[in-house]
C-alpha cells in the first residue's frame, strides 16, 4: 500500500513519466534491457544488499567478491558479456558493490599498453580469471604527479630482467583496488633505469601472490590499507616491493622497450593513450556520480512528500515539508542539476565518440579540447554533485543521517569521486591553461577549437531583460553564462600577463592566480552545461509535456546558478542589482512550479527499492514502519551487550569495586 | 624525531605558541588544569581511542560504556566533579567518546523541570548511577514541531496514574541517546490529557528496565535504532509505550501539576526554562563544533606542510602542498573561521552570563534577544565548521579519505550538530523572525536590543575604500558587512510587507520569503561574528606578536567572507566593482602572509597526539610511517580471508563448477 501522501503526488503529473524514462535511457529498448538485467540481477539472493549497513569491512569484502564471483556464472548463464550492452545495467544494479574492478583496469592497461605478444599471453589467462590482476599506480607519497613516483625498476642486461624496488616508504604503492588481498598479479608502475639512466615512468606486469597458495611472493610486502569513508567492499592495497624481479618481456611494450643490449626505444605515438586515460574521467561520471545523485533525490523528494513538519497555515493539519519553500530551494535544484548533468554527459560522450573516429583518422587535432573539456566536467560535475548528495542528506535532517536512509553511504561514496582520477583542483587548472591558451589565440585572431569560440567575439553591452519573465527565456541566461565566463577568463588571462610583464616569474604568476584561475574553469564548464541543456530542450519532441517539464528544469538550473553566484554576474553591471531582484523572483516562483511534478520527475529514473536500498525512498513512502523493521535487524539489537553483565549490572547494584 | 619540512615551519613563527595556546584557554593557570586532565586521561589506557576506526558499533558501544564507568572511579581518585572547572577538559580529553551523556540531560530535566520533592527523590538515585537515566522527546515521526509529539499520557482517577501510550508507529520515540541499551529509566515528553482534555507536552519520568536483570519493563518495546553516519558508541534507541503506568508524582511539576481529583494547575514561569533549552545551544558550540574544526586545521595544515607534490619552480624538488595558492585558499580560511568562532562563543558566553544575571533578578526583557542569538548562532556556526571540516579532509586528497586521517570521523561527528538541538534551517527561520520584527520597531522609532541597534541607523552612501589597504581597515569592512546585513533584513522585510498588501495570507507571505529570511538571518550572524573578531583584536595586548597575527586572521576572515559573496555587497552597489578586485587582491595577498605563520596556528590550539588520534596531524609530522603502522593494525589484514578459500581459490583453479 502505497502512503496517501505519496500517491497524491503522482495523480498530477504534468507529463508521462514512463515516456521521460525512455528519454533518460535513449530509448524504449534500452528501458526495456535495463529492466530485463535489474530483475535478473535482483531475483538471484546471491545480490541482495539487504544487510549491506549492518556488515564490517570484512564481510563487505567477502560478499563483494562472492558477488564478483558469481557474476561470471550469471553472465555465462544470461549469454551476458563484459563488452555487451548490458554490462552498464549489470554495474547499476548491482550498485558497483563487486569486486574485481581494477581487474578490468589491468586488462585494458595490457590491451592498450601491451605488445600483440603480452596481449595474446595475458589476455586470456585474465579472462579465464587465471590470475587476478590490479594496477599499481599511486604511492603512499605520489599521487597527482606521475613523474614524482619513486618505485624503481633497473634493467638487469646479465640476467635480462628488471628488478623492482619501493626504495623508501614513500615509495609504496599505496591505494590500488583488490590489491590487498584478492590480486596475484599488478601492473606496477616505475622509473626505468638503464645503464643508471632514467627514462622515466613505465608499466611492469608483476606477480604478487602464489597461484598455488596465494602466499606472497618473494620480495613483496602487500596488505590491506585499512577502513575508510566507504569502499569496504574493496581491499585497497599497500604493496613494497624488494628486489623483485620480472623478464624483460614483462614491461608492457607497445610504445616501447628495452632490447636485450639495453638499448632503449621507442616508436609510434602514445596520443592514443593519453585518449584512453581522458574517456575514463567521463566515463565515471553516469555510474559512479549521476546515478548517486539521482538516487539521493530519490530519496529525499519522496521522504519530504511523506514527512510532516509544523504548520504551514493556522488550523491545518502538518504540511508536507517539500511545501515549505526552504526545503524546495534545498532539493529542487539538485534535481534540476541531476537532469542538467544527465545531459551533459551525452554532450560529453558524442564529443568523445567523434573526438574517437578524428583520432583512428590519425587526426590529433581535438585532443587538447577533449582533455582540457574531461578534466573540466569530471571535476564540477563531481564536485556539484556531492555538495548536491550532502544537501539531500541534511535536508532529510535526522532521518537522513540514519545508515538506513541510503544517504550517508552515497555521500561517503560520491565524495571520493573528487579525489580519484585526478584531484579536482588540478584537473581544473588543467582546463585552466587550455582556456588561457585560447584565449591568447582568439586575441590574436587565430581559430580556436569549437567549444570555445565564444572567447574570440566581443562582449560588451548590458543583460536587456526588463522584467522577471525574460529571465525565463534561454537567450538571455545562456548570454549572461556566457559573458560571465568570458570575464572571468579575460580577466585572469590581462591579471596573468599584467603579473609577467611587471617582472615576476611565469610559475610564481601562474600560482599567484590559480584561484581565479579554478573560478575561470568552473565557470566555462557551467556555461557549458546550461547551454547545452537549453539546446537539447529545444529539440526535444512537445508531446507527452517532457519539453515543458525540461523546459522549467533548465530554467531552474540556470536560474540556481545566478542566484547562487550574484556576485561574478554583478561584478562589471552586466545584471543590474534591480535584474537580480527579477532573477530572484523568477527563481522562487520556478520552485512552487516544480515542486508539483517533484515526484514524477524523481520516479522517472526508475530505482527499485532493493536498488536504492532506502528506508526513506521507496516507492511506497512507508517510512516508518520500514525505519523500525530495519533498526530491528541491526546486530546492536541482536544480543545482549556483554557491556551490561561487564560494567552496566556492577554499576547499578553498586558493586563496582568488588569487581 | 620532526619530520624537517614541519620542524621547519616552526622556526619561523612571528609570534609566541604558548602564549596563544594561553590566551586561548582564557589564562595560562586554565592551561595548566586542562594539560593536567589531559595528561591523567591519557596515561589511563581505559580511556585509549587508538583502535577506534577499526571497531564495530557493538564494540565502540562497549567501550563507551567501560570508560563512563571508569570515569566515575577516575574523577573520584582525582577529586574532580561534574560541576567543577575539570569537567570540560575531562569531556575534551576523551573527546566525547563515552556513555552516558543523556544522563546527564536526565538530571538537568529533573532539577530544572522537577519540583523539590522530586528532587530529593530522583537526583540522589541518579548521582550514585542506581539508576540510568535518559531523555524521550524526539519521535520516529516529530521532531522540531514540538506540539506535533503524539505520545499521550492520559491521567487515570481512579489509580491516581498516568496511561503513557504510542499509538501509532510515528509516535514511537526514536534516536535518544544511552536509551537503545543502557537506560533503566527516562523522561517521556507526552500530550497530556485529563478528562479527555488535552493540556499539551509535559514531562514524565518513566522507568523502561528492571533494576535487576534489565529486561524491559511491561508495556514496554525498545531497542538501538541501528548505524548511523557517527555516534556508533551511542546506543540511540527507539520506545514504544503499550498502557504502561507511572504514579501522579511522576510528572515533573514544577510549574505545574495533575492534583489528585484531575484538576490541572499551573504556576509560576517557564520562562527560566526556555533559557535552559536556549543555552543547550550555546553550550554545544565549543565541545562539539569548535575543538572539531580546530582538530581538522590542525590535521589539514600539518599534512599540507609535509605533503610534497608536483614543482612550483622547474628544477627544484616538488613542492609542499601549503605553497600553492589553491591549497592556502581552501585552508586558511577555515583556521581564520576557528579562532573567529572561537572569540564568537566567547562573546555569547558573557552575553549569556550577564543574560542569566539579569533573570535571576526576574527581568526577562533580554531573552528574545538570547533566544535569537543563539539560534542563529547554533546554525550559522554549525553549517559553516560542517563545511570547513569537509574542505580540510577534500584539502588532504586520498589520504583525508582514510579513517585513519581522523577527518572522516571528525566530519561525520560535526555533521550532526547541523541537525541536533534544533534543525538548522528552523533556528535561522526563528533569528529571522526576531530581526524583522526589530527592525519593524526601528523603523518606528521603537527602542530595540544591543545587538539590533545598528538597524535603527540609516545607511546610504558608498563603501569608501580607495586601495587594496583600505580594506585591511576594520572600520572599512565592518561597516560593508553591517550595510549588507542591513540590507537584506530590509529588502525582506520590504517583500514580506509588500505581499501581505497586496493580499496574500501572512503565513503564505512569510512562507514565500523564508529563502531571503534565512540568508537574512545568516547576514546578521556574520556580522555580528566580524564586528566582534575586530573590537576584540582592537583591545588584545600587543606584546608576544599576538595581536598582529590576530589582525591578520581577523581580516582575512572577514574578507573571506565577502569574496565568497561578492553578490549581496556588489548588489545595490555599496562595494563596487573595482573595489571587489581590490578586496580579492587583499585577500590573496593575506594568504601568503598567512601561510607562513600557519603551523605556528594550529600547534597554539595544542591538541596531543592521542587527542588528534591521526596518521596525518601527529606533531612530529611522521605521515607516512604512521599510515603504514596503522593499517597494519587493521582487522583486515590479520587474517586470511574466508573469501580465498571460499571463491578466490575456485575461481583460480578452474574448480568453481565442481563446488
Amino acid at each position: 500500500s502505497v502512503n496517501p501522501d505519496l500517491a497524491s503526488e503522482r495523480q498530477t503529473a504534468s507529463f508521462s513519466v514512463e515516456k521521460l524514462t525512455a528519454w533518460l535511457d535513449g530509448g524504449a529498448e534500452h528501458t526495456r534491457m535495463r529492466r530485463a538485467v535489474v530483475e535478473a540481477i535482483e531475483r538471484d539472493p546471491v545480490f541482495s544488499r539487504e544487510n549491506q549497513y549492518f556488515q564490517s569491512q570484512n564481510e563487505r569484502y567477502e560478499a563483494a567478491v562472492r558477488k564478483a564471483v558469481h557474476l561470471q556464472k550469471k553472465m555465462h548463464e544470461m549469454g551476458w558479456n563484459e563488452n555487451g550492452p548490458e554490462f552498464k545495467y549489470i554495474y547499476r544494479a548491482v550498485s558497483g558493490d563487486i569486486a574485481f574492478l581494477l581487474h578490468r583496469v589491468f586488462m585494458r592497461s595490457i590491451s592498450v599498453l601491451g605488445s600483440d605478444k603480452q596481449i595474446a599471453k595475458w589476455m586470456p589467462l585474465a579472462t579465464q580469471y587465471q590470475l587476478i590482476g590490479s594496477y599499481a599506480q599511486t604511492e603512499l607519497g605520489h599521487g597527482t604527479y606521475l613523474q614524482g613516483l619513486e618505485t624503481t625498476a633497473v634493467f638487469d642486461i646479465t640476467t635480462q630482467e628488471f628488478i623492482l624496488n619501493t626504495p623508501k616508504i614513500s615509495a609504496m604503492k599505496w591505494w590500488p583496488g583488490d590489491m590487498g588481498r584478492s590480486a596475484t598479479h599488478t601492473v606496477v608502475f616505475a622509473q626505468l633505469y638503464v645503464h643508471e639512466k632514467c627514462y622515466g615512468v613505465h608499466p611492469f606486469i608483476v606477480q604478487i601472490r602464489s597461484l598455488q597458495d596465494h602466499s606472497l611472493c618473494p620480495g613483496i610486502t602487500a596488505g590491506d590499507i585499512g577502513p575508510k569513508m566507504n569502499f569496504e567492499h574493496i581491499d585497497n592495497g599497500y604493496l613494497m616491493l624488494q628486489n623483485v624481479r620480472v623478464p624483460r618481456e614483462n614491461m608492457l611494450n607497445k610504445f616501447c622497450e628495452v632490447q636485450p643490449d639495453g638499448t632503449y626505444v621507442r616508436w609510434g605515438s602514445q596520443k592514443i593513450n593519453y585518449f584512453t586515460m581522458t574517456t575514463v574521467r567521463i566515463s565515471l561520471i553516469s555510474d559512479e556520480v549521476l546515478i548517486p545523485l539521482m538516487k539521493a533525490c530519490t530519496i529525499a523528494i519522496r521522504y519530504s512528500a511523506v514527512r510532516r513538519q509544523s504548520k504551514l497555515k493556522p488550523g491545518e493539519q502538518e504540511a508536507k515539508i517539500l511545501d515549505y519553500q526552504t526545503q524546495q530551494e534545498k532539493l529542487l535544484p539538485q534535481l534540476a542539476a541531476a537532469y542538467a548533468f544527465h545531459l551533459t554527459n551525452d554532450y560529453l560522450q558524442e564529443l568523445f565518440k567523434k573526438g574517437y573516429s578524428e583520432i583512428q583518422k590519425n587526426n590529433f587535432d581535438r585532443l587538447p579540447e577533449l582533455h582540457a573539456l574531461s578534466s573540466g566536467f569530471k571535476a564540477t560535475i563531481t564536485q556539484y554533485c556531492t555538495a548536491a548528495v550532502e544537501i539531500c542528506l541534511r535536508a532529510c535532517g535526522g532521518h537522513g543521517y540514519s545508515l538506513l536512509s541510503g544517504l550517508p553511504s552515497l555521500y561517503t561514496k560520491i565524495l571520493a569521486s573528487c579525489i580519484y582520477e585526478g584531484e579536482n583542483t588540478i584537473l581544473l587548472l588543467q582546463t585552466a591553461r587550455f582556456l588561457i591558451k585560447c584565449f591568447m589565440a582568439a586575441s590574436a585572431g587565430q581559430p580556436v577549437p569549437p567549444s570555445v569560440t565564444y572567447l574570440a567575439a566581443v562582449k560588451p553591452g548590458k543583460c536587456p531583460a526588463k522584467n522577471k519573465l525574460d529571465f525565463l527565456s534561454p537567450d538571455i541566461y545562456t548570454e549572461a553564462y556566457q559573458h560571465m565566463a568570458f570575464r572571468l577568463i579575460s580577466s585572469t588571462a590581462a591579471k596573468l600577463q599584467d603579473l609577467i610583464q611587471s617582472g615576476v616569474k611565469k610559475h610564481d604568476a601562474w600560482n599567484q592566480c590559480t584561484v581565479q584561475l579554478v573560478q575561470a574553469a568552473k565557470a566555462h564548464c557551467h556555461y557549458i552545461t546550461v547551454k547545452n541543456f537549453a539546446e537539447t530542450v529545444e529539440k526535444l519532441e512537445t508531446k507527452a509535456g517532457i519539453q515543458k517539464i525540461m523546459k522549467h528544469l533548465c530554467d531552474l538550473f540556470a536560474l540556481h546558478g545566478i542566484f547562487s553566484n550574484t556576485g561574478v554576474f554583478l561584478h562589471d553591471g552586466y545584471i543590474s542589482g534591480a535584474q537580480m531582484d527579477m532573477v530572484t523572483a523568477s527563481y522562487l516562483d520556478l520552485l512552487a512550479v516544480i515542486r508539483k511534478d517533484a515526484v514524477p520527475l524523481v520516479d522517472a529514473f526508475d530505482f527499485t527499492d532493493k536498488n536504492l536500498n532506502s528506508a526513506l525512498g521507496s516507492y511506497d513512502g512507508q517510512v516508518y514502519q520500514r525505519l523500525y523493521e530495519w533498526a530491528q535487524k541491526s546486530p546492536t539489537n541482536k544480543q545482549m551487550s556483554p557491556a551490561y553483565e561487564r560494567y552496566l549490572k556492577p554499576l547499578l547494584h553498586n558493586t563496582l569495586s568488588k569487581l
